[in-house]
């Protein structure tokens, strides 16, 4: 087994799995960490845990559900209050989880006795999301330097390409896209409607492949 | 009722309290936070409440107890299986807690409609914990503009003075240290022994007032 080892933040979606895969093929053993923020997608952890079995490794899920309590009023992705919408908007944003993701994965690095976090963040993303932007998690690299007494480093390989080339690149590696979940609702299958659903569905036709998600026919998305 | 708002990462603890009422006598409207991360001492996530109550608010208590499953095999703070110590040691440090705790209080202040946030860092813990020193959270203040799309500011107003100071400027602002906690343990009153307790005391010493906190007269420390 490879002593290179490497923290990934595993959301359950499909370009965490990516990333994942993608360290895997890089010779790093990796440590899977994965969240529930209070989110209604709670299945994406499920899906984690599924993608992280077939690298051989289990993720080791967090509960910081209580956190609903702080994001609950703003983000229609913890509560059902907030109407959920098919474009970007500001209820779809959960202020500042990355960094709570990303300091919660950093400890975990002191733990494992490794200086190396990977996530997800990529191209398609970064616009939208200010804590998905280059500029933010080398703040916030820098950040964990200085507060712990080691040599972190965040990396995000996909930061610059868009979603459809973390797709592709999942493709060649090999990740099984059929486990991980994208929808910001419950369903039993994907809505096919709200903002993660549209930009899955947009980025699986940009690379001329079927999408092995399955999609409802009917949707609670306006 | 003053519309300059704050978050005030509440410890329970003497340090954050006196940094509550400070903010409080600088007109702010406080919003407290305080978090449960599995630490042997809950009984100062009570103090902080019975704290917020003297300032006619109250604490935003968020159980992230479950980061235990992350910080248990490095901290005798949330585990008795490492032995406590009366001085500073490595196996006090909480890897990176003062980073998780920022970045759930900048998702408050997000929610709250404020930028600033106040925290208890002092001169005192800066050469110990790495998450306590000046370079560490301004590099975070910036991730932390850069991740969200807020002025956010980080504010230890203490930060360059000894922790006897900071004892001392509370006695001003009548800071009610009978209902702070120190204590690493959850006895019933303050161990006395372990390195929270015995700074408590240096501190309350070197200002010539007297420590209300009550002390055992036996301890489970070395």
């Amino acid at each position: 087994m490879s002593d290179k080892k490497c923290i990934v933040v595993l959301s359950g979606g499909p370009d965490s799995a990516v990333v994942a895969y993608w360290a895997k093929r890089q010779g790093y053993q990796i440590y899977p960490i994965t969240f529930n923020y209070g989110q209604i997608a709670v299945k994406e952890t499920q899906a984690a845990q599924k993608i992280a079995q077939t690298l051989d490794t289990s993720t080791k899920v967090i509960d910081l559900s209580a956190l609903k309590d702080i994001f609950g009023g703003t983000t229609s992705l913890v509560t059902r209050d907030i109407p959920l919408t098919s474009e970007f908007s500001n209820t779809i944003i959960v202020p500042f989880r990355n960094a709570i993701f990303l300091s919660a994965a950093v400890a975990y690095a002191v733990t494992v006795d490794t200086d190396e976090i990977f996530y997800g963040a990529h191209g398609s993303d970064e616009p939208f999301y200010p804590d998905c932007r280059r500029e933010f998690y080398e703040a916030f690299e820098k950040a964990a330097q200085l507060g712990t007494t080691r040599k972190i480093t965040i990396k995000a390989p996909f930061s610059s390409k868009p979603k459809s080339e973390v797709i592709k690149e999942g493709i060649k590696l090999g990740v099984p896209f059929e486990l991980t979940w994208s929808c910001y609702l419950d369903g039993i299958t994907h809505c096919g409607k709200c903002e993660a659903c549209v930009n899955r569905k947009k980025a699986f036709n940009a690379t001329n492949t079927t999408d092995p998600a399955e999609y409802e026919t009917t949707s609670q998305v306006a």
